[in-house]
């Protein structure tokens, strides 16, 4: 295998051409092969395995600088960095990340996860570059569903003005996750069309010939240094945005003809400015299936297909609290009219694409968008609307501000299905949604719930939907175990549950915790130790009433959650139990200010001592009658 | 007066034309009269006189919808809906405040206090509108400054998707609060020195006599129905951005002629899909030393100016903190080449404009676009720079993603200077910045200091300087009294200050409120009460020997800070003190969450209980010998 002899970019600098064909079809099959197995990006990165040959078969990397945009289609080069070897790790535990990660090697020069960051964070390094006199290139690779993020407008706005010499690379595959929304999509579609700029190698092959100019042009244009301009066919004189932004564009260009992209890229470095580089790629290029089915193939879990065989076929999985909020938002979108579901550019993760088939002019994909998502929501709202913005917690914190001033200051009754919330397994750090409690509960009015499994997210949202103001549901990836399927007590606002009435400790325990809390009760039962276990279900309003209840009996408490420890839920209780003067000892398990790695969900549970065995073990040593 | 009989905007509709003149004069002399008294957004209110009066008369308020991006220029609009009588209220404690407030009347039908905002909410609106059967219009003000933020974009986009029937109202007056920067702000200036779209009663006036059309078509539009057209000629084939995004564009239209403004929008009305009035405006327009000097009259504090004697001499004022921060800025980039200056188009109110005379191409004003403002820092510093972005503690809300996702998980050094922390005064809610310790001490490896007062600050950035991973310093808008102006013990990473040694109480100050421990530890001392006073200076990380060995001597703790107690300061305290086990009282004194109104920063800080006498009776309460 060629792969296997490739250490570095300077190894794939010095393949034979012929050789980088053979090369990609290996990458190709390593992608297909580790992703059916440990899950992954697998479509992003068969789409961008020419793109990333010829930027390592141009730039001197890492002098030159790559940042890639979310980084999920980072794969590719990865593997031409000194990860082949390691490649069969990936997304498991102490193994590749799935994503860029600066602490991973030097050929990561800046870490993603979320959209639109790339042209801001490329044009920070070209300034940095100028203001050290260094002459390295710096390019960005973003995709076109990562345009419609008000972050990428803002960097290019801001180019305009520092002229600064990069490159963006846009790699238009006319897909987010879903396909893409919005009128820089359609736009973006007009240009795909109309292939009237043409370049490089494209025009030396002959193109040329198709382009009325005269003989001089032309053969100026044969030249390198010239190719850097741009030809316009007459019959289309259509302006391109990003010119107007003060861009030079190129483009488009055939992302999986590797001879153009080496040339094109080559001509881009030497013109000065922004330059933006339009490729259109194929999601899920070079597997049939992926390419018929790239929403699917975006990224799948391990197992979801095999190399061969294709996708097999989908286990009768128990649902997911996802699941269980699509449906519960059509259940309540059937009773009242006046619900909207919103999501920014995830309708198959949030489950928003189910309500979409239901109520199809009652949903909204706008975009990777967020923080228009809740503003959008916010002004709907005012004209009598109940709207349910679907993110997940890590996205929404793209929203903060419109929380913040848009909807809380202004007590509009916007709802937040924060999915995701907690830890989220392979994705890692980027991912995790450890944050929400704490940016939002210092907000005046706002209600935060968490449901303890899958069927208590119904009753939160009908519940949301019923109040005056702000709420927000947060749960987390995937299921429960189902194994403490109980009968739910009615849902009262502010108001816990107790599902276990036992002594000396009390487990106060929120959302998804709960199940650990009960794992735990089993375990201790077993020896005669039987702590109280509180679903606490609401974050705000803590029910204060319950805590001052509690803390005449037990005087010793544990609170869970899967949440950052500074502001979390824990903390709202113990800042409860101080303001009110009452001595109780209180343990809080939850995560500390680290970063949890990829890892399983029930890994990363564990490391933060978010296990029955752990929190068992904690209640015997808080347990009077164990430590006497 | 006209004005007087202005009770609602049916009043206006019912006024004769010529009449309408003279209300705009006296609008004019309101504004200038009681900003000179009360201090507020003079020039923008100056510029949209006309705009407004004309929006008046063609609406049909409040069945139709005006939203105000930022709506610091909702003066005029408040003046013509019922206000007029109690405008010289303007923010002062419960008078009129300084933005659109929804609890304030039925005009004003959506607050804002940030930029941005308005094309999202109006898009949300326009769509409730759509799915409710409605036919009222709904119209977004937004100013070319506030076009350079994201969100702005993000909502464009979306609309060129949902193809609402809305009015955009480009107020172009070539200024945010400082000269517009960037890409769009350039562009824009291709479009207003360009007037090739023409309308309505310009046309039938005889423009159309300059245009080569037939006599067709130039009968055609004369008539109103057609007048919503747009004119090319044939010079200026420029494409339109916004025609790309899927608005149709009208303009570029003089924003001081009512007639033409009236007649612009009547016809805007009658077009369907998302439409763009691009209306020139004059920042102060009509009161010459505003238009001269519109950066300074952009917002101005009571008594800058005179109305007849312009500008007054400036009061000898003590440093602020935003001073202090500008000149430690500068004092280190004269000794570190590697240390740059971040705005997001606040040049003047952060201090950075001084930076910006001192280091030209080291400042870097990016637009309203704080999310870039972190974003492109992050960048910078990956290549070897320290970046320091001065950004309000409110707006630094609008990237907190980039803070969790590119900063922090990165842990990248990148130093966020935040201004305004704290109560705010007269802006009100929207300006506030309660929430910064909470959203930010959840992340791994930040420092989060804040000065006792102005000469702390320039310690605190240079200790800052000094980390490997983000930092952040919050200070509050304006200056310390200079009453405690002691000598700084030098600053140490992580360790407070003592600065009294008493018994029984610890007062535990964060940032300024030192001062006010300061006070009341005066107070109490007449009597013989003396409390340890600490200067807290780091939240992240807490000096936690300290309070272990106060804890030893005081078991009581008083702690204060200008910020929400839900995950504040005081509740980091709480939760050290819980977590190893120590018992003690803790009184947290803060915000609670509630939303404090406008009033002057000393109002607001005593209605929270910061105040010397409120806590001096607390520790009183706290202490034994007198409690015994």
């Amino acid at each position: 295998m060629i792969l296997e002899r490739i250490a570095s970019p300077a190894d794939v600098k010095r393949l034979p051409r012929p050789e980088l064909d053979q090369l990609a079809r290996e990458i190709r099959e390593t992608l297909i092969r580790v992703c059916a197995a440990n899950g992954g990006h697998l479509a992003p990165n068969l789409g961008v395995v020419e793109l990333t040959l010829a930027l390592h078969r141009v730039l001197e990397l890492p002098r030159d600088v790559v940042v890639w945009d979310v980084s999920h289609q980072s794969y590719v080069h990865k593997l031409l960095t000194g990860r082949a070897g390691r490649f069969e790790t990936l997304r498991q535990a102490g193994g590749i990340s799935g994503f860029a990660m600066r602490t991973e090697s030097e050929y990561d020069q800046f870490g993603a996860g979320h959209a639109s960051t790339a042209i801001s964070a490329a044009l920070g390094m070209a300034t940095a570059r100028d203001l050290k006199g260094g002459s390295e290139t710096v390019v960005a690779v973003i995709g076109d569903g990562a345009m419609t993020g008000g972050l990428a407008y803002e960097a290019i706005n801001n180019a305009g003005l520092l002229k600064s010499n990069f490159i963006v690379i846009l790699n238009d595959n006319e897909m987010s996750i879903a396909p893409n929304v919005g009128s820089i999509a359609s736009y973006l579609g007009v240009l795909r069309s109309k292939p009237f700029f043409t370049w490089g190698r494209e025009v030396t092959k002959g193109v040329l010939d198709h382009v009325p100019l005269g003989g001089t042009a032309r053969k100026a244009l044969s030249t390198a240094e010239l190719a850097a301009m741009r030809f316009v066919s007459p019959e289309h004189k259509a302006p391109v945005i990003f010119e107007e932004m003060g861009f030079r564009y190129i483009g488009p260009v055939d992302g999986h003809d590797l001879d153009t992209l080496i040339d094109v890229i080559s001509n881009a470095r030497k013109i000065g400015g922004p330059v933006l580089l339009h490729v259109k790629t194929v999601k899920g290029k070079g597997y049939d299936i992926a390419e018929g089915d790239s929403r699917t193939f975006h990224g799948v879990g391990p197992g979801v297909y095999h190399p061969d065989e294709g996708k097999l076929e989908k286990k009768a999985a128990r649902i997911t609290f996802a699941q269980a909020f699509a449906d519960a938002l059509i259940a309540a979108a059937q009773r009242d009219p006046r619900v909207i579901g919103i999501t920014a550019a995830m309708p198959d993760g949030t489950g928003l694409a189910k309500f979409a088939k239901a109520f199809p002019s009652r949903y909204f994909d706008v975009g990777i968008a967020e923080a228009h998502a809740v503003c959008f929501g916010a002004g709907a709202s005012t004209r009598g609307i109940r709207p349910v913005a679907a993110i997940y917690s890590t996205f929404l914190q793209r929203a903060y501000d419109q929380i913040v001033h848009d909807v809380a200051i202004q007590q509009l009754p916007v709802v937040f299905a924060m999915d995701r919330a907690g830890f989220v397994g392979d994705d890692g750090p980027t991912h995790m949604g450890l944050y929400d409690v704490a940016y939002l509960r210092t907000l005046p009015g706002i209600t935060i719930m968490a449901p303890r499994n899958e069927y208590e997210v119904g009753p939160m949202l009908d519940l949301a939907l019923t109040l005056d103001g702000p709420a927000a549901i947060r749960y987390p990836r995937g299921s429960t175990s189902g194994k403490h399927d109980e009968p739910l007590a009615p849902l009262v606002l502010g108001r816990a549950e107790v599902l276990r009435e036992g002594s000396d400790v009390a487990i106060l325990a929120l959302g998804n915790t709960v199940d650990v809390a009960l794992d735990a009760y089993e375990l201790l039962d077993a020896d005669g130790v039987r702590p109280t276990v509180v679903n606490a279900r609401f974050v705000a309003p803590l029910d204060e009433t319950l805590l001052i209840e509690l803390a005449e009996t037990h005087h010793r408490f544990i609170t869970l959650e899967e949440h950052s420890l500074a502001g979390g839920f824990g903390s709202a209780v113990v800042e409860f139990l101080s303001d009110r003067g009452i001595v109780a000892a209180v343990e809080r398990i939850g995560v500390p200010n680290v970063l949890v790695q990829h890892a399983s969900q029930a890994a990363q549970r564990a490391q933060v001592g978010l296990s029955a065995e752990n929190v068992a073990a904690r209640v015997r040593t808080l347990t009077p009658s164990q430590t006497a």
